[in-house]
C-alpha cells in the first residue's frame, strides 16, 4: 500500500444559515451575518485541511475510514464557535487555533464513531454509519485513530490546554456511562439528565473555547467566560438535540427519529412528559418506554402521551433559559460583530430545526 | 454515585522469574537477579499505585470497568523494562517515569480491550474478557477512557515525548489495521508479518525506552540505542507470543490455545508452515485456514501440517535473532548489573514459555 496522494476534502463547506443560528433571523441580522460567513467559511475550511492532513496514514484504508467519519461528522458547530470566538476576542487569523480546532472535531467524531458502534447506528447524518460502511472492527480501531491523532494536535499547545483537554474528554466518557446507567430509567430526573449532557456535549465545547480564549491572551475572567459560554451553549444544543429527536423533521436533521425514545434514552422531553402525566398514563407511559423492541406503534404512543401534556413548550423554555444563560457570558467580551455572531449562535442552539 | 474511597491495588505484584528471564538462567544469574527484583518490585508497586489512582472516576462503575480492564493486563512487562532501562541509565528512583510507565500500560490495556471487543474475546490472562465481564458497550468506552487517562499521564512530559507516545500509538492502530488487511490471507509472507508487529507491537515499547533514555538525560546515541532495543525486543516478545498460540501451555500463559489460527491471523509459524509444505499439503493447509468457522479437528489437522515441517524451529530461532539484536543495542549502555537485567529481558523475551 502507498500513501494516497493529497487530494481536497470531497465537498466545500456549507453553513445553512438556519442551521446555525435558528429561524428567527431578520433582515438586518442577515446582512451582517453575510459580511462575517465568507471568513468563517474560510477558517473552517483551512481548519478541514489541518484535519485532512493529520488523518492520513501510511495505510489508505484507514485514512479512508477515517476521513468518511469526519465526512459524517455534522455540522462542523465546535470548530465554527471555536474560530468565532477567538475573532472575537480580537485575533484576525485562525492560524493559531487551527490544530486544536482539528483536534476538536476529532474527538467529537471518534466518540460518534464508537456511539455508532455501540448503538448499532444504520445511518449517520443520512449517509451509512460507519460500522455499516467499515464494520465494527474497523470502526472501532478508526475512533481510536481519531482520539489519537486528536492528542497529537493538542500536543503543540501548552500543558493547560492539553489537561484541559485530556479532562474534558474523561468528562465525555463519563458521560457516557452516566447516560448508559439510566438506560430504561424514568426515576432519575431532570437533575441526573443535565449531568449527564453537562458531561457528554457541553464540557467538550466549553473547554475548547477555554482554550481558544487563552490562546488570544485573554485574562482568566474572559477565559472563565468562555468556559461558561461553551457550556451554556452546549446544554442549550444538547437540549434541543433532544427534542429533535421526537420532533424533528429527519430531512432536515438527517437522523432517524424516536432514537433515543427506542434505546430508552431518556431525554428531559421524556421525563417532563412523564413527569406531568396522571398515574394511569404514567404506568403505560413507562411499560413502553422500558420495552427493549418498540415497534412503530409503541413509539407513535409514547410521542401521543407526550403531545397531550405541555412537556415540549417546558424544555423549548428550558433550552431558551441555558441558551440565555450563554448570552450572560458574553458581557465582557469586546463589543463587537463576532460578538453578536456568538449570540446568534447560542440563540440557534435553543432553536434550529437541524 | 460518589467516589469510591482509594483502596491498594488488589493483590500484590509477582515477577514470576522465568516469565520474565526465560527458562535458562544459571544459579550465579538467580542470585544476581534476586538483588535487582525487589527494587523493581517497589518500582512495579508504585507505578501501579499511580495508575490506580489517575483510573479512579466520579462515576465508581467507570473506575471498577478500567481497574479490572488493567487488573487482567497481563505481566506488566512495559512498566519492568522502563524501571529497568531508567536504571541502567543510572538513575537511582523511578519517580519521574512513574506517569510515563503507567500511560504506557494505560495504552497498552485499552488497545487490549479494544481487540477483546472486535475478536469476541472469552477471557484474558485466564480472567473473563473485559466486554465478557462488562459488556460490549462499557469495554468501547472504558478502553477511550484508558486512552484518555494515558494521554492525560504523558501531558506532564516534553512536546518530543508526547508526540513519539502519540505516534507510537498511532502506529499501533495501523498495525491492527494491517493485521485486518490480511486475515486469511497466506500470500502476504514474513515481510508482512513483520510490519504488523512492528507497529502492533514494537513501536510502543520503542517509543517508551526512547523516551525513558531522554528523560534520564542520555545522549541522542543512546535514545536511539534504546529505541532499537525496545524495537528489536519487542519484535520477539511478539513472534514467541505467536508462537505459544499454537505451542504454549494454557495453563502457563492464561490464553486459549489456536486463537490466531481459528481468527485467521497469520503468524510467522503460519507462514513458515505454509511456505515449506508440498503443494497438496498446501492446498490442505490453506483451506482449513481459511475457513471461517474452524472445528477442533480442523485446528488440530493444521498444528499437526504445522509441525510436520521445521516451521517451529525455524520461528525460534527468528525470534533469537531478534533478541540478540537487541542485546547488541546495548552495547554503548553503562556496564552494570542492570544492563545485564536487560540482556536477560531480551533473552526472556525470545524465550519465555509464557
Amino acid at each position: 500500500m502507498t500513501a494516497p496522494a493529497p487530494s481536497p476534502p470531497s465537498a466545500p463547506i456549507e453553513l445553512p444559515l438556519e442551521s446555525i443560528v435558528g429561524p428567527r433571523i431578520d433582515r438586518e441580522e442577515a446582512r451582517q451575518l453575510s459580511g462575517l460567513l465568507p471568513v468563517l467559511v474560510q477558517d473552517l475550511t483551512e481548519i478541514d485541511w489541518r484535519l485532512h492532513e493529520v488523518l492520513g496514514s501510511k495505510y489508505s484504508h484507514l485514512t479512508e475510514a477515517a476521513r468518511y467519519a469526519c465526512s459524517t461528522g455534522g455540522k462542523r458547530i465546535r470548530p465554527l464557535l471555536m474560530a468565532a470566538t477567538f475573532r472575537a476576542l480580537g485575533q484576525e487569523s485562525t492560524a493559531a487555533i487551527r490544530s486544536l480546532c482539528a483536534a476538536s472535531q476529532l474527538i467529537h467524531t471518534a466518540t460518534l464513531v464508537h456511539d455508532d458502534v455501540i448503538d448499532h447506528a444504520e445511518t449517520r447524518r443520512g449517509q451509512p454509519s460507519m460500522p455499516r460502511a467499515f464494520g465494527v472492527p474497523l470502526s472501532i480501531v478508526t475512533g481510536d485513530y481519531l482520539f489519537v491523532r486528536a492528542f497529537q494536535l493538542a500536543a503543540e499547545y501548552s500543558r493547560t490546554i492539553i489537561l484541559r483537554s485530556a479532562e474534558a474528554c474523561a468528562d465525555l466518557v463519563e458521560g457516557e456511562v452516566l447516560q448508559d446507567s439510566a438506560q430504561f430509567d424514568l426515576s432519575r430526573g431532570r437533575e441526573h439528565y443535565l449531568r449527564v449532557i453537562e458531561r457528554k456535549t457541553a464540557a467538550l465545547i466549553a473547554s475548547a473555547l477555554g482554550s481558544v480564549a487563552e490562546i488570544a491572551g485573554s485574562t482568566p475572567a474572559i477565559v472563565e467566560d468562555a468556559i461558561a459560554y461553551g457550556r451554556s451553549l452546549g446544554i442549550a444544543f444538547q437540549i434541543r438535540d433532544d427534542l429533535l429527536d421526537v420532533h424533528g423533521d429527519p430531512d432536515l436533521t438527517g437522523k432517524p427519529l424516536y432514537t433515543d425514545l427506542r434505546e430508552g434514552n431518556p431525554t428531559l422531553l421524556t421525563l417532563e412528559a412523564y413527569h406531568r402525566l396522571d398515574s394511569r398514563h404514567q404506568a403505560e407511559f413507562e411499560r413502553l418506554f422500558q420495552l427493549r423492541r418498540k415497534r412503530t406503534r409503541h413509539l407513535l404512543r409514547l410521542k401521543e402521551l407526550t403531545d397531550s401534556t405541555d412537556a415540549a413548550a417546558e424544555v423549548e423554555a428550558e433550552a431558551r433559559r441555558w441558551s440565555d444563560r450563554a448570552i450572560g457570558s458574553l458581557a465582557r467580551f469586546p463589543p463587537g460583530v463576532y460578538r453578536t455572531f456568538l449570540e446568534w449562535l447560542a440563540r440557534g442552539a435553543a432553536e434550529r430545526r437541524f
